[in-house]
């Protein structure tokens, strides 16, 4: 009997779990669409009739000792999902709730960052540390914090939101309803905005001068740096001057070992992670100068999934 | 036979100790100064000699179950003073090691702010609270975190430096060699600046005009303040207004329930904190809005001691 923990990943269009051992092998996998159903209820029906279907596909016998959950606004210290932007189900999903009486096993609920932060630990490259954080970039900038081996949860569960430091008084506009959070600076839509922002504020030729607003990524200014064009270079020079800027601040509060950086922004490479390096080192007190690592996340594809069964392999590890 | 813990805070000029019972009521107390030996280790043996004899003089028969130190840069994982700015003595001093030899008692050691922040848990007003914070006001700005109920060290033993948060790039000087960490704007010095600064830009009358900068103190802008002086008012204003702001920051990566103040800037009350208050509120991401208690210390003078005997009996009571 092969011990296994469930991992999933719920995402605004796709849910996706995964079947993992200790060391992270997958032995089943599947996913559904998130927002089909008009009951919660239904939704968290159709998805543990997929898990067990799949377990039972499997030609082993599986012996499933949790289920870890990683969703937008999930808190661990509730077990909801609470309030999520981008789901159509408002206020409290009492998601754990829901999957422990269908499956009859622990459930443990966190938000993505958190869970990869957590995967990182035991899947990934944190496997000695108790003090670090994992960064995640993609159309926002997402953070998991672990501070003496365990995630910072913070008093009501939603501790680690350094997309939302307020990194510029009166800064660009936020999702969130301020201004000047390092997000809009640092992850995917942050580097369109400074895009655009240089293309307005030098002469410079450009390929990016072709491309819409809306038709631009993260990636073609990437690879148009990639190619020499000056422009492209500087929003990423300047995308990891304010990254470096920021994570020196946060180095004052939780001094990490290392920092990892995972999400489609991160694939960039060198291109960001120079200037971030060079920015943080620059700016960083002396008590943590030349002691913290960036590195990049040690995780896959599959560092969502990965993560929220680590929620449950955490638990069996430390206890 | 009563239990004893010793609480041991090292000051530039001052060495303080008191013998504390689990209740914070203390059975003895001394101090000897702190720098006139020319050897660590004959301040050490003068130390504890003093203590040793305090004890002797206590009609009741007591057990030392412990020794904690609070130190500044004093490292809690090395058990060592690494290169204090304000000692005479230079380089790794491993204090915990000499008193243990000494006394044969486990012995803890941690900074000032990180002792304040526990003792506000065994003896104080953060009883019942896993994550809180707490910021010291004096010369500068000093902090002690706990998250999930321990003290974040981070993994250098060195975290929770919020005084040192760059909060406006290319700021004021700062002792530690950069530019706008926030202790240059929070902290008495901090409030002598702004006032010359005021001075200098605003043409009100003020009684701070007759006083000279190195005959300025926090104590009297806070007087004047009271008295009705628009600059002095404008001040403190200020000063809230930059605390307010670099707290709700920190809330975005600890979210603490509670953050307690305490020492000599703290006493300025209302006049600083209702704009500290504002400013938090105002600037705060939307998860933590309405969340977080701004208190006074329930520590009364005997914080610095009170805390570091904290540092053992806060073992005793989560063993």
């Amino acid at each position: 009997m092969k011990s296994i923990a469930i991992g999933i990943d719920i995402g605004g269009t796709n849910t996706v779990f995964s079947c993992v051992d200790v060391n992270g092998k997958s032995y089943c996998n599947g996913n559904i669409p998130t927002q089909t159903r008009e009951r919660f209820e239904d939704y968290i029906s159709d998805l543990c009739g997929a898990i067990e279907l799949a377990i039972e596909n499997v030609n082993e016998d599986l012996k499933v000792i949790g289920v870890g959950i990683g969703a937008p606004s999930g808190n661990f210290h509730t077990g909801a999902i609470e309030n999520a932007a981008n789901l159509r189900w408002k206020g409290l999903l009492e998601i754990t709730r829901l999957v422990n009486e269908r499956m009859n096993v622990p459930v443990k609920l966190t938000n993505d960052a958190n869970a990869a932060a957590l995967g990182e630990r035991i899947f990934g490259g944190a496997k000695d540390m108790a003090d670090y954080m994992v960064v995640t970039l993609g159309t926002g900038l997402g953070s998991g914090i672990i501070v003496n081996g365990d995630l910072l949860y913070g008093h009501d569960g939603f501790a680690a939101e350094v997309g939302h430091i307020i990194v510029r008084p009166e800064g660009r506009e936020c999702g969130c309803g301020r201004r000047g959070c390092l997000e809009t600076y640092v992850s995917a839509t942050g580097v369109k905005r400074t895009a655009y922002k240089f293309l307005a504020k030098n002469l410079a030729q450009s390929v990016l001068r072709d491309i819409p607003f809306n038709d631009l990524t993260a990636k073609k200014v990437a690879d148009a740096a990639n190619q020499g064009d000056e422009i492209a270079i500087d929003v990423f020079n300047y995308t990891g001057k304010m990254l470096g800027e920021a994570l020196a601040n946060v180095a004052s509060v939780t001094s990490p070992k290392a920092i990892f950086f995972f999400g489609g922004l991160a694939k960039a490479g060198d291109l960001l992670f120079k200037p971030v390096q060079e920015a943080m080192e620059k700016n960083i007190l002396f008590l943590y100068k030349d002691k913290i690592s960036l590195l990049p996340s040690e995780l896959g594809d599959d560092a969502a999934v990965l993560g929220a069964s680590a929620l449950i392999w955490n638990d069996q590890l430390s206890s």
